[in-house]
């Protein structure tokens, strides 16, 4: 038996997002397909998280177990020549044994886009939101300096899920334009259900002044949900990469 | 009556080109139903040229007269709000009585993209071909050197095209690396049809070893489409921008 890790890109559209669910197809599923006919085994595979429906990842990382000897720097061509274009496998390699994709991750780097001009884009209609009107970046930048750190970020949460430690820490939280795009990347130790998408939500209500100034640290202080902003659409969502100890999935993408 | 002059962007996967046809929905039967929505009037629209079936634009060029009272201004927001989302008005501006879309036209600028990684990227599946294997990247600087200036093109027309004038000037032909991409800039007076996508077609079999060194030259000279090489795909193909007396729609690209 030995143990495969996988370094995945896909633009998550089409996709009712990673976890295999009864309402459409999902990444997961996918790739266990394409899996199996290059295994001819029941494979279940491991991702570092789930992601949304319409969420996309540059680097996403996945391990799964096999009897099959092929070498893993196969798998990427074998899977490729049988996924959809829109899941790409850029990397395969052996893991250690005890290697877990999701409880061995130290990180996870995330990336929301806002398009920013008068007329959005044709050809990032899928990966950005559109934002046309005032921003103050200046709120932008101290809102995105204000859950730099370790907190409690149950307001964060989306309504509903239940998780006894809420706690998570946030190495960078940067918001960066680049002409008429915004971009937000975080990287985190971890992040609750929909964390990421509530976060860009309350800080674009704030720069945009649906929320007041403070209103970052007020749910933080209350951890109510009802204290956060909306939650940002899915679509301007990449998880760009998971670092691990020796282990980075950033270095796999081209 | 009043003249309107548009510059639209289009991702072209969805369409069965420019040009209203009768097995699918074009661009240009996507805009003119919302021109006529936006007038209550019968709107045929004149672009710079047609483009093929998956082919896009960043900044085409249209035009159409209207008895509509609506100042230019506001027609990118009005369309924008009835068109789908891979089509999209950037700019709107009264034109000339006499400015015509095609035939006033100076020169086009098209770009054609490859991506020469191992795996394709998902997120560049409708805009890049993908050429896995060694490129001669000095044959292509010199096929790209060949073709400038003034030519008889007709070995680059598509089989079954009918056209007595086939002399087309080239004024800018260029390959350009950056990372795994590599970028075939071409500016001319106009393009015969099918001529960009043969001429990449045609480097790339010669770059790729399929065709000799030698094999443009050989193309131009013969005038037969039999010497030149096979038409690139449509996808990697974008229509860049058009070129009038005055009036240069780069300026409009965001």
């Amino acid at each position: 038996m030995k143990k495969v890790r996988l370094v995945i890109e896909y633009d998550g559209t089409n996709y009712v997002g990673w976890q295999t669910q009864n309402n459409g197809v999902s990444i997961q599923q996918s790739l266990e397909t394409a899996l199996k006919k290059v295994t001819k085994e029941d494979i279940s595979l491991h991702a570092s998280g789930r992601t949304d429906s319409g969420v996309h990842a540059l680097a996403q990382v996945a391990h799964f177990c096999t009897e099959a000897r092929m070498p893993a720097q196969k798998y990427p061509f074998a899977l490729n020549a049988l996924l959809p274009g829109d899941i790409r496998v850029r990397y395969a390699g052996d893991a250690p044994q005890n290697f877990h994709a999701r409880f061995d991750a130290t990180s996870k780097r995330y990336r929301y886009a806002v398009y920013c001009g008068a007329h959005m884009h044709a050809f990032l209609r899928h990966t950005a939101l559109h934002v046309h009107g005032a921003i103050d970046e200046a709120a932008l930048e101290q809102t995105a300096a204000a859950i730099m750190g370790r907190h409690d970020f149950r307001a964060f949460m989306a309504a509903g899920s239940t998780l006894a430690d809420t706690t998570r820490e946030i190495f960078f939280s940067k918001w960066t334009r680049a002409g008429h795009m915004l971009y937000y990347d975080i990287e985190g130790s971890g992040f609750l259900y929909n964390m990421v998408r509530i976060l860009v939500g309350t800080m674009l209500d704030i720069a945009c002044g649906t929320l007041p100034i403070g209103a970052i640290e007020r749910a933080l202080h209350t951890k109510l949900r009802a204290c956060a902003g909306v939650t940002a659409p899915a679509r301007g969502l990449t998880l760009m990469h998971v670092h691990y100890s020796g282990f980075n999935s950033e270095d796999f993408v081209e």
